[in-house]
Formats: C-alpha cells, sequence, structure tokens
C-alpha cells in the first residue's frame, strides 16, 4: 500500500535504501531530498531516487512515508518541522544510532490519531565512509533493523497501517527486525557498536602517532591491524551527534574497557590471561 | 639451490609454508614433523609435506633447510638440540611473532662458520584459529614477512647462500620481506599486532559478560562488531610465548591505549572528540 516514498538526506544509508527498495521490488515513487545537492544529484543517477525535492515540507506532505537518513540532532530538528504539517495519513521513520531523545520526541510530536506516525529505527549497516556514491542496494542484506516503537502509540488506522507496510518493506530488503525498548537500545549498541566503534578510533589515533611516520611498516599488521583499525576512517560528523545522545552509556563502556585492558596488562605474565583468552573465544564461539 | 627442507611443525603456519613452496614451484622434497601425529597426517594429505618423520634430529641432519614453525619457547628449544647436530651445510629459519629472545639464540648457538645459520624470521600472516587443516598456499601473498638477521653473523659460504636462496623462495610465496633489528621488531609487533591482538580479546571477554547472554544478539552488531571480535577466537597457547617474551612492549602500548580511552572518554561532548576522530582518519588516509 505504499507508493510514495521521501528519502530526506541521500548519504550513504538514503541512497542504500532507495537501492534496497527498488531491488526488492518497490514501484511506487521516491523522491529525494539532501543539504547537498550534489549528494542528491548522486542518489539520482544512481536510481535510488527518482526525483529531488527543492522543497522538502511539500514533499513530505505529497508522500505516505518520510524516511530521515541524516545525523541525530537534524532528525530531532526534521521531525519538529514534519510533525505540524504531516497527519494522520502519513507517517516517518528514521535510521538514527541512538533512540533514546528520537523516541522521546516521537512520542511528544507523533504518535496520536490526528497526528502521523512515527516508527524510530536504526539499520545496524553501515560503512567507514559515507556518501551517495557508496551506497549499495544490498548493505541491509543479513543485517539486523532495530524498532524501538512505543506500544502506547495512539495511531489512526491508516497511519498504524503505513507502519505495518514500512515493516515488510524493511523485511524485503533483506533485513532481521528486532524490536528494543529505546533505552535498552541505547545501553546494548553502546556494547556492541559504540564501544567498537571508539575503540578503533583511539587505536587508530595512538597508533598515527607512534607509527603514522613509517608509513611502509602499515603493512606490516595485516588484515588484523587492517580489520581493528578499519572504523579509524569513520568521520567525526556523525559520531559526534551519537556521543553528545548516548554519553552515560557510552562513558561506562568504555570505562569497564580500560579497566579490562589493565587487569590484562597486569596479567600478561600469569594464568589470568589464558581465563581472559578463554573468555574471549566463548564470545566467539559459533 | 634447496633441494630438501623440513618443517617441524605443522600447524597452520608451517602447513602453509608448505602448500605455498609447492604453488611457488619448488620440486624438492618436504619432510614434516609435528608433535600430534593426526597434524602430520593432516599436512601430508594436504600436499603440503610429502613425507612425515618420527625422528626429527636425524631429519634435520639430512635437509639443508629446517622451517621452526612452533610456539616461541618450542623454537627455543629446538634451536638449543639442533645447534648441535646440524652444520655449515644447512640453514634453520623460524616464523616466530617476537624476535628478540630468538635472535639473542640464533647469536649464541649458530651463525659461525663451522655452525649452521640460522635466519630469524615472521611472517605477518595468520589466521585467528590455528591447525593443519587451515593451510594456505595464498596465506603468504600480499604480506610482509620480517626478518631480523644479524650483520655480524660469521657464515659459510654454503650456509650464508642457503639463507639467500630461503629469502628468494619467500619472495616467491608473494611476500614482501623487510629488515628489522630485533628490538626495533619487537617494538613495532607490539603496537601494529599484539596490541590489536590483546584489544580485540579483552574487548571480546568483556562482551561475553556483558551481552553474551543474549546471542540472538550478537548479530546487532554487525560487520564492525565481527571485525573487532575476530581475534577473539585466537588461541592462548599461541599468545602466552608472546606475552611472555615481549612483555614490556606490550605493557607499554596497552598502557598507551588505556589512557587513550580515558582521555577520549573525558572529552565525549568537547572538541578534542574531533581531534581524535580526525588523528584517527589520518592513520586510515589510502
Amino acid at each position: 500500500m505504499i507508493e510514495r516514498i521521501a528519502i530526506f538526506g541521500t548519504g550513504l544509508l538514503g541512497t542504500s535504501v532507495g537501492l534496497a527498495l527498488r531491488a526488492a521490488g518497490f514501484h511506487g515513487t521516491i523522491t529525494g531530498w539532501n543539504r547537498s545537492p550534489e549528494g542528491a544529484q548522486t542518489a539520482l543517477s544512481m536510481g535510488a531516487v527518482d526525483s529531488i525535492s527543492t522543497d522538502p515540507l511539500q514533499a513530505a506532505r505529497g508522500v505516505q512515508v518520510v524516511v530521515l537518513a541524516v545525523p541525530i540532532y537534524a532528525t530531532l530538528d526534521w521531525m519538529e518541522r514534519l510533525a505540524c504539517v504531516l497527519g494522520s495519513e502519513h507517517m516517518v521513520t528514521d535510521v538514527g544510532s541512538t533512540k533514546g531523545q528520537i523516541s522521546t520526541a516521537a512520542s511528544r510530536l507523533f504518535n496520536t490519531p490526528e497526528r502521523a506516525a512515527f516508527l524510530p529505527g536504526h539499520p545496524m549497516a553501515g560503512k567507514e565512509r559515507g556518501g551517495a556514491a557508496l551506497g549499495d542496494a544490498n548493505l541491509f542484506r543479513g543485517a539486523v533493523w532495530l524498532f524501538t516503537d512505543d506500544p502506547a502509540a495512539q495511531r489512526s488506522p491508516h497511519s498504524a497501517a503505513l507502519v505495518k507496510s514500512w515493516r515488510q518493506w524493511v523485511a524485503a530488503m533483506g533485513a532481521k527486525t528486532i524490536d528494543l525498548e529505546p533505552a535498552r537500545h541505547d545501553e546494548l549498541v553502546a556494547w556492541v557498536s559504540h564501544l567498537p566503534q571508539f575503540v578503533s578510533t583511539a587505536l587508530s589515533a595512538l597508533l598515527e602517532e607512534e607509527v603514522g611516520d613509517a608509513p611502509e611498516l602499515k603493512d606490516v599488521g595485516g588484515r588484523a591491524l587492517r580489520e581493528m583499525t578499519r572504523l579509524g576512517a569513520s568521520p567525526y560528523s556523525m559520531w559526534r551527534d551519537i556521543a553528545l545522545t548516548n554519553t552515560e552509556a557510552v562513558q561506562a563502556a568504555l570505562q569497564a574497557l580500560e579497566q579490562r585492558l589493565a587487569q590484562l596488562r597486569e596479567n600478561l605474565r600469569t594464568s589470568e590471561l589464558r581465563d581472559e583468552f578463554e573468555q574471549a573465544n566463548r564470545f566467539r564461539k559459533e
């Protein structure tokens, strides 16, 4: 039943959503808006959107589903602006990496019988570099797409049906959907997503300082070093909002790892090192 | 000129050396010895060796090149035993991950005109799990193979020629060779190899404790989590010897990372986070 979609933000994720929808057989219209016209043009030329909007609020009114694929604070801004102009015949969803503030705003601004539905979403997929040109129809295949929907949402039957239909399109893009409470989401991703990112950033920055002047020696680390520092290429522009909206959970995870590393360092020559390797082995057991 | 090789230890690396030599066109004999007969049988059935030795010292006397592909302390033990039974018509090399103690032992036990040559080597290649069955003829293709040879070695012309020939075979296996001093080697690999391993172990062990009871949620982390914890599967049996023979350099690297993580944690909400991301971006710049 979804026939008209607008994607706000045609970066890596927004462009990939458009391409994945097409690959999954979506034949309706997809209009795109992007802060920089170049990114929108790239998404258009790749077929991720079939038109570019220069008046995003008007575009939003003309579609059934708005997908916000912009950083978190920009998402919060769009939610404020869209809440007033959309109604019960619309739904809005997002792809932001933290869900606490977005879910709170959704309950405040959306999800009444007169207003649009808002479904907070978070596809666990990405690349260490962004941009429309890296858009990939298969980005979500096999990935998990988390939702932190409000079970108390009071939606019109129409917007509730749109939410249900969007969930089916997410599954059709190849993702496995999991529903979580917003607070549990933010705590969980602090461990399994944000902690790995900040560790990779700190490790990459440290190595740049220690061995960065010996570029030929970067090869020395091989695949292990490349993997452990791949996320070091991630842009601050995206992670700043995550650091600001999930600060306490990320701090707790970082501090726990610092303590774990200190413990390991003090036990390099004791049998506790074996216990630590065996505990790590368990995490990686198939 | 090398026609007879013995590989001591037909685990992942030893088996891969045999397979890579064959793939590079080595037509001489390769005999294998392994502590467990099963590992030797697997290497034999894969074509990595063409015979299995049950008397390794006799086998060593019958070949020109002995490749030690066992953990570091086992390498040091074999060096003691081989030094007495081999002469100037032989060379010995190894694949150990730390080179300080091995290089010292090499100068003490080998590299005189009457004795065998010893070339300390370290291919920067591996997998997170070991064993002959994972042996791979392409394991060293594109990898760096480090040597920490002693420029003061006093070798017979014959053993010196074997060393030169072995270097050519390493290149033929597809590896890029780099020569380093032993102390510099151990410091460098503490940063680019041992630090990433111990970080991945600590991260994996921590996550096992925090989210290990929610196995379906491991998927949530996606590719980033898989990469950052892949080395968590590495066996203690191999890393124990590395921790014991490169303790100080690894401790210094771990402590530097702990401090870096604490600094990042305290600056999640400041512009210092941008500086850290930009420094990390530089390390990953192509």
